[in-house]
């Protein structure tokens, strides 16, 4: 159902105590506990799943987390009854909490693997400014994905024209600044991954990779990564 | 222009340095700099807009900050060469950076304060919890919002069905956890005022406070803070 395998059955190892429910998350007691089971509810196509089964990839943890694949904006979509937001990604941690948005689950990663932290917790100034880009450019491109949908007569071809216009915006200021093309997928860079490859896949916009050359080589160097060849949206 | 007003002119203290781009934040150094001008561009109807200008009230920052109100969603806005995201809020810093995003604006502002953050950076897992339904809640909100103020013959009836059913679920969820209606504003309480203003004032669900009878006392204590009566919406 899945494609090329994500997940994997959880370890079950006797030998781990179960940690009490409302534990606060410890760092050396989440080390300790390394056979929690934890399960990802994802669409293949959500891009911000796609940030969340990166980062899980990238941090090494793939072994650890089942990926299950629910439908969602449906009355009946079984996710609605795990997290009453309805959203994925959903990440069900090994004592029982879910865990939506995709920041947060990366946090949550990061609890269990401190070494090199996907989520900067106290980022420069500079960091920050790319960060909120970043997102406004992969939020702007999930609601041109979802306006692309749509049924003919409840498409706007207003906001079409401003996802598009934003995405131009988006594109040309991160062009300029390859200094910010890093191959270390960090949080703000698999979304910009996430974002690009939505560009250029799923949304009319052939034109972009000689719109921004530079952004361009960076999208295909990142998109040969086994984080990213392992978890690529089916009918591409 | 702005109602209520909420920003002051910035303060200019010829004593203070100004401290060169691209420095790293430091929070001593910031502690030293608060005449730094802040700049908040803004929509008045905002929800996510409405989070920042609480959190700068909540935080006693209001003296130090210019609210700006500028158009989103138009080609010719002002807001399109300040952030390429075209988004609200964004915050620009003393120093020249723009910050996008509403979370990394508190983030960014608790740095300036770091008495009592209004961003958690290491939330326990029950807190992660509630921080992901309050996120996902409010998005549908906002999701909601711009359905309504769709020309009709580009609305769904399909969306505005799935967003009213989101968020009974979410207020079911919520309501029936009244340890969570705490007092304080941190940020996803700052989210969940603002999502509920959003469904007291401007969305057609009448009927809320009967169904979320705990949330809706909540509501109304929070809305009785100068922080919400400073920065209430026009139009209501």
């Amino acid at each position: 159902m899945l494609g090329p395998r994500q997940g994997g059955s959880p370890r079950d190892d006797p030998d781990e105590s179960t940690p009490a429910p409302h534990t606060r998350l410890d760092k050396d007691a989440s080390r300790r506990d390394e056979a929690w089971p934890l399960k990802l509810f994802v669409t293949l196509t959500s891009p911000y799943v796609r940030v969340v089964r990166m980062a899980i990839a990238e941090l090494g943890m793939s072994e650890r987390v089942e990926v299950v694949a629910v439908r969602t904006r449906v009355p009946d979509g079984e996710i609605n009854a795990i997290n009453p937001t309805g959203k994925v990604p959903t990440l069900m941690t090994g004592d029982g909490y879910f865990l939506g948005e995709s920041r947060l689950i990366c946090q949550y990663l990061d609890a269990l693997h401190t070494d090199d932290p996907i989520v900067d917790h106290d980022p420069a100034e500079a960091d920050r400014q790319f960060e909120g880009v970043i997102t406004g450019f992969l939020d702007g491109i999930a609601v041109w994905l979802r306006e692309q949908h749509r049924p003919a007569n409840e498409r706007s071809p207003g906001i079409l024209a401003q996802e598009r216009a934003r995405a131009e915006r988006c594109l040309d200021w991160l062009d300029a600044r390859p200094e910010l093309h890093a191959e270390r997928l960090d949080y703000p860079r698999l979304c910009l991954f996430a974002a690009l490859d939505a560009l250029a896949g799923r949304l009319p916009f052939a034109d972009w990779q000689q719109r921004a050359p530079l952004l361009a080589r960076w999208y295909a160097r990142v998109a040969q990564r086994p984080s990213a060849l392992h978890t690529r949206a089916p009918d591409r």
